[in-house]
């Protein structure tokens, strides 16, 4: 960090309006260190801000960074911090709950009301060049693992954690909605749990997509047509797996996602929600009860960054062939047009040029 | 049975239309008794055939046997029945799976698609003199246990089952939707398993009802006004129990019943949807995910007899209150009036002299 | 605190030296509080530092300040506290996470290996006039809880936490090993959750305890004798019960008590440790595999001061009569010494006057 | 079935005692087939018999068929049966429960007391040309499934259900105990099930079997020494994870195996007990529950052989390298010696020709 060094960051100041703008250089407090970002992946939640001023409860307030799939070099480490240096390559965790809620005494800090999970509307997100942040929530990589890789750990942590929900098992039937990147992530996972027979479901426009799906190991993919109807696609499903499917990863968030998923699932099968999409959504309940399919609802991911980073940098999943953009931080615009057209898979950014902190080059 | 006994039954020929008839008097297969059954309670169930033809996947499709909470005498016993004997009085559980399926093996023999679940649309009800049904199914009541407790049974395992499911615990904070038999025994059920606060919501002209629930030892009850919006509902609930619910009963089937709980429920809290009702269901699921609101689904019960009974048996809980109406066999059309114009609670059926084989007389 | 008040406390400076001395006037940390300690009980891991110098990985490597079974009224409050003020009643949870582990993001603070559990060698009770605490580890007593109530607060949360990993049923049939205070409690918990059928089971020299626990409403109790065999007790038990125990709650530790807990214990059941005794123990473990029986363990609490308040509060279940002694602090030693001869049931140490705290008396 | 065949089977008369005697020709019951066995793979429970007369409560108590690892050709059908029929080549899974009790009700078949599983004292094995059984417990292969890998799904349902019980999660580091069959099928479904680094643990004289281990992707080995002590086995699995283990699975059932499992694994781990074999051991549970190690025990499989069939079938998982002897049944006493002496992996006893049922050869 050069004393003539800016911090430049992805800001959000409205509907379409992002800009890149300097900010404030942090300086870490005592449990905290300050990372120079290497990646920062677009996630749709990001784009959600930006394209519609939110989501939820999380609404744009005020100019706010974005991103929050990112890995970094650490610049600067806070007086209680022992187990980072200045250096070291790290995952950022963007999730981190306030430590003594409820929620965060047995565990559940990704949902905790009062935990830094960025970005929210209070707390910015780290497409920045410098961001400071819990050293406990930064994962050391090792130097056969690439910032790339560092960086979709997050979105990884979110397929492990939903594919632990949704108790994924050895031969289990899956059918995954939405073949964006959170959807291509969880049928990676759930191969990797077990399901032997998995079917992606995505519109039929998205059909690189679902090409990413065949190449990964589906079973099958369904393209969904303007026309087809839910009796139908849950007929395909079925054709797909060979009967009903045991688990069902829905990753839109969407009606026609969450209800074909329930009516595709067999008696005391389980649908994970892991998509937000439809504020309100039009459900089959008397099916659902009446065959005892249970709805399990995730956010985020919790404490599966260890996983995610064992099992990329093992070598048991391969998650490098999700990129299929790069930008460099002045095109973040472009970045955010494509990642919100949905024209390819992950749409990385890289903050300092490629390769500049990976000892293995990134090739997908 | 005397040689000039008969077998006469409830039997359901269309909607509004429910017959007392007589049916074939039956014989036990190798592993059945033959029941002379006591008591039968009305169910919302077998209104729905009566009233609308059936629910779900279940459609009356031929003349049916109405009733299934019921406790009996054995008069007949099949070749390999050794646990029981002619003369016991048992409470007689409805649901029984193939045994061989794959949702048998595990134990979900409830939700089996094969099981013989009375009444269902191939399966006649117990609403009748006689009745053959599995041994193994057929619980034995001791001396101090009335025919009508055991004919509670089945409600109350209902209970047992929800209860355990939405996994209630000590000082948990339980909203209940619904007043009526199943709402009222959720109600007796989830402070059994240490609920310390519990409000119960129903319509204000449920009135008797609401005022069975503060009896039964709700720490509130919700009268609903027409005018009532969820927003107030969510924020009376959330007044009664000190904060946010920590279990949702949704015992009403209803879209406002599953639209409340889900809201007035805590970031990774449970609801338990009971109640079949409304075949779709508009539900804010946004809300739902990004809180990680569970929604757990029970139909009938799983192997909750046992201790449905012990907690009967014991004196830990006491199920007589429930029962509002008692009416002779003959008597049986009027019993479903009540009993779908909900003026009352549990409406019992009695199809043999009330006490005549209670050691212990029913008296609540 | 006036300036001349002093901290006295509970110092053990080795086996059988257990000294009034008094130590530093503790100050807040930004998120701690002071509090001045009103009742404290006597715990059996306090009496295996005054007796044998410590426990497993917790020996005495310094004087200790004992105690950690208390309740205090706040004194002074740190700059980031809001949830509590000067005069605040409180029972206080003397188990802390180090908030950042593995362990600690995922709940188990209980088992932090760097976290702030009273007294371990590192850390002192709180049987001292002052002790300062995290805040959130501090819960508010509503004014008709008794300082006593907050106090035996920490064992209830123990045998809270054991019922549930337990999984005490509705209907439950539940053996208890050691009628001791945790033994007791346990069976006021398992009771409060459902057990309907319970046997404790003591030497029969501790007939006041087994007396106590017929009086809280043990469905048996069985007094040990030099002779009973293992084949014996199993027997006994089962009979108490009506056939073998779903669920087996040990809590002294013991290899009789873990032996005949599995032995009595049901195909598929769950025997749950709590009490920590012998350091090797000889256990069947055929028996224990082959008919599936599962063996928990567990340690301190996880979270369940909440649900045992709000059950103490509510009179949900009553552990006012589990106290059998009372002593002021200058008598500690020997309230030591009544707590380690097992002459009653808990023993309470009063660091002020009697009631001087409580708007509502203790009376048992 | 010609009428000339005859049934011969491999019967133990005592201890080293097993005769190949012609036994009763089979019909098959109402929901039963008889099978033409083509495989049969030894197990050590079928050594127990031989060598030991029995293990636990199963002793021999008259002449009994031993093995149970098997797959047939379908070549009769009870008239009940509806999804098999002759000429079907079929898995067969040798436990049964009665359907009717407790146990079995809620899924608990496997260690149901009334049960068919085979071979115990009551029940023989199939280790015989013909065998009839419950048709809903015959599993039909594909096509290129050969009978072996259907015999050998036996012990890989062991290893599913363990691998399932013991929780085993994607990036889960686990310690096995035991080099043998069941050891090494543990190995390959805690791979299957996402665990990234594996360590496997045998005698040193075992040195062919942890030869298999290490080419079926083992992260380390350890040969045990005569000398190693309990201490040195912990550091040594220690490091060869990175860390305790987060999951034990001991497959030898003895006193070594469990302690080391013990105290080589984390806090809030899970050591999963597979292997029978002393009756009695001395475990140090002041270890396990001061950091709450828990303590699973699982016996035989649970519903495991459509998962274990997938698996399989699906190329999932490839079990042909266990096999390490071939035997026809006239060498049924010699395929138990080399079993017996654990000269290699597991022994297959061919009661047809080889490949004569095979539309694909088995290659190994």
């Amino acid at each position: 960090m050069a004393p003539t060094q800016q911090n430049m960051a992805a800001v959000c100041y409205g509907r379409d309006d992002l800009r890149l703008v300097p900010i404030a250089m942090p300086e870490p407090a005592f449990n905290e260190v300050v990372l120079e970002v290497d990646s920062c992946g677009i996630c749709g939640t990001d784009v959600h801000f930006l394209k519609e001023g939110g989501f939820g409860e999380q609404k744009l307030i005020r100019p706010l960074v974005l991103g929050h799939e990112s890995a970094g070099v650490v610049r600067k480490v806070g007086s209680a911090v022992t187990h980072l240096k200045v250096g070291d390559r790290v995952a950022i965790e963007p999730a981190a709950g306030c430590r003594t809620c409820d929620l965060c005494k047995v565990g559940k800090y990704n949902i905790c009301l009062n935990g830094k999970h960025c970005p929210t509307k209070n707390h910015d997100g780290n497409c920045s060049n410098f961001f400071s942040h819990y050293a406990d929530c930064c994962f050391k990589l090792p130097d056969h693992v690439t910032m790339e890789e560092g960086a979709l750990l997050e979105p990884l942590a979110v397929g492990v954690y939903a594919g632990r929900r949704a108790d994924i098992r050895l031969g289990s039937r899956v059918v995954i909605f939405g073949a964006g990147p959170i959807g291509l992530i969880s049928l990676v996972v759930a191969k990797a749990m077990g399901a032997t027979r998995t079917v992606v479901l995505d519109l039929a426009r998205a059909g690189v997509r679902l090409e990413a799906a065949k190449k990964l190991g589906a079973t099958a993919v369904i393209p969904i047509g303007e026309q087809d109807s839910e009796d139908e696609l849950v007929k395909r499903i079925q054709e797909a797996l060979g009967g009903p499917a045991d688990r069902a990863l829905e990753c839109t968030g969407s009606e026609p996602g969450m209800r074909t998923s329930i009516r595709a699932t067999r008696n005391a099968g389980i649908v994970c929600l892991v998509g937000l999409g439809n504020e309100e959504v039009r459900l089959p309940m008397v099916d659902a009860i009446s065959r005892e399919v249970q709805i399990i609802t995730v956010m985020r991911y919790n404490h599966d960054y260890p996983a995610a980073l064992e099992i990329v940098s093992s070598g048991y999943v391969d998650v490098k062939p999700l990129v299929s953009h790069h930008f460099g931080l002045k095109d973040v615009n472009e970045a955010f047009r494509v990642a919100a057209a949905g024209e390819g898979l992950k749409v990385m950014v890289h903050l300092t040029p490629r390769d500049s902190n990976n000892p293995k080059k990134f090739v997908n």
